[in-house]
């Protein structure tokens, strides 16, 4: 095998702090999470770690943006190829489901949703970050509505999904599933402002 | 002043003490907050704090079966002299935008979740309380659809308005609002599966 260019090598090294942050946060908690810890499990040194990231929030936030940035990449190659908007939002709606039920996400997204209140410079780019991602999801769904009838904007749209999927409630109730709160929702809004589209 | 009865006198010092919990795990998190100083900030010993609870967990959901009941007691007040269903979504999503930017409720919230998903035995009672707190404002929430016209049972409809208050996210938006959240989902419910109500 052909060794490692610097830039690869550096891009692996990233990529097993990432993951070991996540683990390390899941489990510790924010607070609980050393930058000693998440090197030693990533098999590295404390200078290695910095020269990655700047300190603990940095190492987070890029975390939680890669996740954000995930979320909407793979629910634009999931529903993309679906015109149907029925299909699509059972489709969306088992996506919630599964993503609701996965715990180290929801763990870590407690963490970081707890930090950014304790701190506003940390919450300023938390709160781009969800803006994009509302957004993000929410013009995929205005193809269930006709043009200029959706019953509100994009990024409102894709907000009352996500907050219903990461919905920190939800993980306590022994049913109804986040799955069902997301389907009623949308199959509410299509309803009620969409249009069947014709087949083709 | 008539001398307090024994019950008085403990109820009261029952609702310094809660009072007391509710500043401190908003200021100092969960773990950092200790009943040595919920005692000491409501005026107390230990001792005090030990004849009304049984620890920390036992104070915290206490705390939170409290604020849950009042938020039901609370709507059924708001909401139950309202007829007109779109008054009452507007009552419900100003009702809504207010709780989710009252920070020391928000944030005890996420205390409290993150704590319950550590632990089996105070999730299971935090469970059980989110099933009652949305199955009673879904109840409420019925009586925008003709009978057997709602989209969903009143657990499901109580649950997303719920979520969307409390969600995490929310508070780090630059907009939309909660407010504006809760009110597409309620009206598109509401223009879906609702009948306007006729005058009397």
């Amino acid at each position: 095998m052909a060794r490692l260019t610097r830039e690869q090598s550096q891009a692996r090294t990233k990529a097993k702090l990432l993951a070991s942050a996540r683990e390390v946060v899941a489990r510790e908690g924010y607070e609980g999470a050393t930058i000693e810890r998440i090197a030693e499990e990533a098999g590295f040194s404390k200078g290695a770690f910095y020269s990655n990231f700047n300190g603990k929030e940095d190492i987070f936030l890029y975390l939680l943006e890669t996740h954000a940035g995930e979320d909407v990449v793979e629910l634009q190659a999931l529903l993309g190829p679906i015109e149907n908007p029925r299909d699509l939002i059972d489709t969306l709606s088992n996506w919630a489901q599964e993503r609701s039920t996965d715990p180290s996400w929801g763990m870590l997204a407690l963490e970081l949703f707890r930090h950014a209140r304790r701190n506003a410079t940390f919450g300023e780019r938390h709160s781009n970050l969800f803006r994009a991602q509302w957004e993000g999801l929410g013009k995929i769904l205005l193809r269930m509505f006709p043009e200029g009838e959706a019953p509100a904007g994009p990024t409102a749209l894709g907000g009352i999904v996500f907050e219903l999927t990461y919905g920190a409630a939800s993980s306590f109730t022994n049913g109804p599933t986040v799955g069902e709160l997301v389907k009623v929702a949308l199959t509410s809004m299509y309803k009620a402002y969409g249009a069947e589209k014709k087949a083709t």
